[in-house]
């Protein structure tokens, strides 16, 4: 997996559509949070779920970054004015392998993932349709590895703004706490 | 990614502990889907779940492939006696970069990979603690992401056995149906 400096990064975005506030928060919980994790800037979020957004919200004051959940409620509006490189991660797409020196290259990627039903107007309104293998899985392990596969795993360290911080420890858990400025 | 020769891989199973029949069946599929997809065995789960166990192994006969679920009653005993490496994915333990060329060379892997709630033991009961990555996201996600390292992202055809599978395509859904022996 190339590393690469911070500059050269394309910037990523992520969009779930069809998310059911009622069936599946745990799951679109999964795909907020590894999004944050991965390097990600926002989840735009179809339909909106202000619970959600709070809940993803409250991770990052204790963890730090600047990511935040954002409702949308004109997806397919959002998709066509976005100004960057639009990648529909499905696994009826081109492999990953195809696609990965263009998505390297591109300055600013909305990854969009769908839920159990995906409209089919996502597949022509996307600019790359892409899978991340072939078989049916999961729209966490493939937002998952696309962003690795572009940003790398990411290092630890306390994030900006965080009130704690993991200390990497060979057995246990090890959780530092960091003073506010000021403290 | 490096990409290794098939005997040259480390076989890989997983084992999810502290799974809710009743709470998570959905997020548990997405484990069991996603160690499927990128190379695993098979899915140990404690405690044993028949229903999802059948649900995956109807994706199996469509998909195929020789991945099935297996449960497990003492997942302690179970660790114990694997006869290989066993490692914990956990946001508190090493980062994945320090451990990936120990597991390169391992001839055999189970990743355990916890619930909302993971038993203290398993830090103590691992050869390895790792993290993909040090914030909270998803045990979907590590798992994803530590598979496509190990194994790379699976390339597009026909698993043994299936009756259908993928034509990667550029925009919308190809399925082939592959005609059964003697059919």
């Amino acid at each position: 997996m190339p590393r690469r400096r911070a500059s050269e990064r394309p910037r990523i975005s992520v969009l779930r559509v069809g998310h059911r506030a009622g069936r599946d928060p745990r799951l679109t919980t999964h795909v907020a949070l590894t999004a944050r994790a991965f390097g990600a800037e926002r989840l735009y979020l179809h339909p909106p779920d202000v619970e959600l957004a709070g809940r993803v919200d409250r991770v990052g004051r204790q963890w730090g970054g600047t990511f935040a959940v954002e409702g949308v409620d004109d997806w397919k509006k959002f998709v066509r004015a976005f100004d960057g490189t639009v990648v529909h991660l499905t696994m009826y797409g081109r492999p990953f392998a195809a696609v990965a020196p263009a998505l390297r290259r591109s300055k600013s990627i909305l990854f969009v993932v769908g839920g159990a039903k995906v409209p089919p107007q996502l597949y022509g309104l996307a600019r790359y349709n892409v899978a991340i293998g072939h078989q049916p899985h999961s729209e966490v392990a493939a937002l998952a590895v696309a962003l690795a596969e572009l940003r790398g795993i990411p290092a630890p360290g306390a994030w900006p703004g965080a009130t704690h911080a993991i200390v990497p420890m060979e057995r246990g858990k090890s959780v530092e706490r960091i003073p506010a400025e000021g403290e």
